[in-house]
């Protein structure tokens, strides 16, 4: 097991859809311009209201990646 | 951008089958007499167990509405 | 009302889908050596991740059952 | 098992003699207009000190209760 | 000493101003339907951003008035 | 002072009449197969509600118990 | 209303019989050396445990008292 | 840098008038017996109510202060 | 509502005179380098105290802004 | 990644000499009846004094370990 | 079992060596003024850095000392 | 004292041997791209297991630096 250093950034993603909607296009937008993405916690659900129904899931998460040496 | 007040309610949704149909079957309720709701939060994920599987998601969110001044 | 006692257990689901899956797939597997278990409480939702997308659900949750006399 | 829908509301009952009479005091003012309560969680216990002894038990509870379709 | 049971209720104000506005904003507005408030707790202090200022305080409170017998 | 490992276990007891009375059940109880428990916390209170009085209350602890070597 | 300034101090008051017991004799205790006490609020509430039942109870509170001008 | 060892006690402080207020006035009564204060964190704001407004801030500080070997 | 991905980012702002001053100073200074900031959240407030008052509050704060796709 | 199911149990584990060994010692007792044991999460740190310095220190540790299909 | 009464005390230790020498330090000093120290619970570990690494780990921990009656 | 601002970034630090390790192999790493790191918490202590016995300690920290103005 390498003894590596993390970081953790925290992002919110969201969709009109479901929790793991919103997850994985926070995932894929951070992919953009982030390697070696690891893990993740879900730290807060969350969502817009429109027409008595959930209009957008809002799922706050952190996510880890190796930092580089 | 308005300087309104809100109203946060707490409340159980309830589903067999998923997070997001028992956030929603709150609202719907709650939609009958409550007016202006704009935003939820996520505050417990809980369920009932029937013959080793989830026979109820119950989920409690909080939802804020606008008072009408 | 009975007046039972209960024990909680703590487990970590997993599942390539969904929260509801990772949850059902610790019951399932709880459910081989566990009787009467009544509750589930999620206590963590986590994963991993892989091409920018979560490949594992991991969602942490306490199951209460009935301890029998 | 029906999926209902549940409202939670906060009060704080008092007593000066136990925690549970507090609690049990809130539900029976609470009773005389919320109907189909159903179960409470005791959020926090506190009191007034009046000569080097507790004069008041103060304990908030959340109250759910089944919103009437 | 009475023992009485309160009700808490929980509120979001918002001012451009100030914490404490939208605090008082708050109660300015549930007392026009709420009748003896006695004590709040302040529960969560966010805001909006504009121009790189914050452009709205929103501080959600807990309110506790007392219930008739 | 011995080195001893300990094990905590969660339980939830329930009585009609306090929350010490269900502390005590879970005790009871648990005694039947485990050995040298030594502590507790109290976790949770909660319980069941019918006309407007608790008819039961439903505490949860951990208890820690002495591993044998 | 004064606008006084009050001290918390931390305290476990022990009993053998019940919650209530632990929080008055912590009480009475500290009122042999601090006055003007005025509130408390519960902390933690934990025991010991003795042939299987709560052989005393270990309640934790803070108590506010007013600081003399 | 030196290794102080430091001990912190915890105040609540009032003010009609504002936050700031609250926490400079239990600065100000404690520093007449308290030497060396260096910090402090504020735990939780709440106050009282007075016709539809705030009529005290009561704000409950950690001060830190060097214990003088 | 557009379906955007959000970053947090965590900044401890700091001012003689106010919280209020405190965030804005953080907001200030992060918004020369950070573009579209929409929302902050209150993390902590504490402060360094000079002869018996606070002389600098130090506010930490998330700020949400939007991740340019 | 196989979409296991792991269990987890709480452990207190003390050593006379430093955080490590008492979790150490945790994980070397449970080892002998717990199979598959793969990480541990830090719960709690705590300890007894004797003669002003510590004499044991007791660190409470959740285990996961993988349940066997 | 005694019905001891115990207040806690809130300290931070510092070392610029490890975690355990901190609260060694705090518990040193302490002891010079205060009397029967029994148990410590460690609530905050933090520290300065200086020049990439740990300059000083500043641990605060509770430590409870029994009153004498 | 000066009014600065600062960023907190939230790190993981590994190491075979010891929770120190752990954090100051976090801040080597993190002092290659940043500058005027002054303070951390320790969020998180966790590990992996092998034989029985902890193979890496993994601590989370946040990390204070000052935002060059």
């Amino acid at each position: 097991m390498e003894n590596n250093v993390y970081k953790l950034i925290e992002l919110t993603g969201t969709s009109p859809d479901s929790i793991e909607d919103a997850v994985n296009n926070a995932l894929k937008q951070a992919g953009k311009t982030v390697r070696n993405m690891r893990w993740f916690t879900v730290e807060e659900t969350r969502g817009a209201i429109h027409e008595n129904g959930v209009s957008q899931w809002q799922v706050t998460i952190k996510v880890g990646f190796t930092l580089e040496p």
